[in-house]
């Protein structure tokens, strides 16, 4: 496994840890104070969210890199499927082409999906991953084209119900292998996935190369909120180096991407102390 | 896979249905009432939970036998490991052995078994179940000797962190096989593993003689509350024949235990409606 305490480098920030940079959270900075505090820390790269970028995609993207960062991911498509999904489902594909070409012009190296729940009246997970597999297969040669990978991503099984009939790593490479087009990739998150004994299992059927992403922050024993109460890596009772060498076991070599969703508590901290202290938590218990 | 449209005698009541049968839920019947009201509608076991039979356990056992019923399990063994369980560990094993010796007094077919979150400090679900199944092993001849098996149940993974250090029917798979006495079993809950597209794989490695039980109730697209917002068969996403089908298809012939925790829904209602409307379901979606 990689040593983070000797070069971190591979450390990322997924700027939803920040709290989306809305004013009220953390200080409200704008995507150009955080990239210039993650450049000063040595940070490897940053995942935006679509709010962040507006019309002004390319200039982040350049912004980005010009500070010594790559941009490693943009936050997300729309739910595809389920009732939280743009309606009718042209209308879903079309904001999934969308956000497609803004992380193209970013310069993002992949676009993450949510896949949305199990579709209205349906009761089938099934039937719905199989409508997923069609609209990814569908938008994937426009991810190809635009130079970046589409990145399935298992969530939780709490959020099975209305956020994503995806939810185990076993059935994300399942839905990848059924599509089989290079730009169909998955991204690993702690916290979706800590409880899962079969992860590694799972993460050598799908090979390093078809990893886009690994995400870090950890489950809290008490947590609260299973939508915004994330904890710290650390803080929770998730086995962070057991999971990254499942990933690593895989062949991934790319970045750890810290994401956490923290309305009562790191939201609320200053943005230099939330950057500190991933950092430290990363060379030390990640 | 058995016609419950014809023959509804598999059906079986989980108390905490009605509230756990509490003053100010449902009517606060007792249990001699929740007996008679599911014996008169053809009802073929009840599962108590320890807190409504004190001290009467023979009792109990005997009029709902007398009533044509039979007792399908009894809820539950105390957490074994993690933040809830009582400590030290000999108090949570001295607890584990007066709750196997209550189900045995009340004739019960089973005792369940939430086995606690991941114990404190370790970080590790693995070392976790190796703690678990070391105290159900202990346990075991015990249960053999009362007549009843240990059923193991695996929650929910939003559970992991303090209820549950065992979320997937494969890991309870795993612990059975490495604890390899006949008295422990699993209990397959529809609100625990609606997600798991891997079930029917799992519970064929299992094997039917070693399914405890099937509990009933589904999972609610917009659920606002993981312990105590549980819908009634046919209100949520979860695909209740296929879940059926596949523990049929690893033999199972025994009862199907609706258990519904619904503070602000059904244990409102007046438990006659409730039991009324857990039959017309049983017969109809699941």
């Amino acid at each position: 496994m990689r040593d983070f305490s000797i070069d971190h480098s591979p450390l990322a920030l997924n700027t939803a840890t920040l709290g989306h940079n809305v004013e009220g959270n953390g200080a409200g900075w704008s995507p150009e104070q955080v990239i210039d505090a993650c450049a000063a820390r040595g940070f490897g790269a940053i995942a935006f969210w679509r709010r962040e970028i507006g019309t002004r995609a390319r200039e982040f993207g350049e912004r980005t890199r010009a500070a010594g960062l790559e941009v490693c991911g943009l936050c997300r498509a729309p739910f595809l499927v389920g009732p939280l999904a743009p309606k009718p489902r042209s209308a879903a594909m079309d904001d999934f082409l969308a956000s497609i070409d803004m992380a193209a012009e970013l310069g993002a190296a992949c676009l993450t999906i949510c896949v949305g729940g199990v579709v209205e009246g349906s009761h089938s997970m099934r039937d719905s991953l199989k409508m997923v597999a069609e609209m990814v297969a569908e938008a994937a040669p426009r991810a190809k084209a635009g130079g970046l990978t589409l990145a399935l991503e298992p969530l939780h099984p709490v959020y099975g119900g209305n956020r994503s009939c995806l939810v185990t790593t076993r059935d994300a490479v399942d839905v990848v292998e059924a599509i089989g087009h290079e730009a169909v990739t998955v991204a690993i998150d702690v916290y979706h996935v800590w409880w899962d004994l079969g992860l590694a299992e799972q993460l050598r059927r799908l090979g390093g190369d078809r990893i886009a992403g690994y995400h870090l922050c950890d489950w809290l024993a008490d947590t609260n909120d299973v939508l915004l109460d994330r904890g710290m890596m650390g803080d929770g009772v998730a086995d962070l180096k057991f999971l990254r060498a499942a990933v690593e076991a895989a062949g991934y070599r790319g970045y750890c991407e810290v994401e956490i969703f923290s309305a009562a508590n790191w939201w609320k901290r200053d943005p230099n102390e939330v950057l500190d202290i991933c950092l430290e938590r990363f060379r030390t218990v990640c």
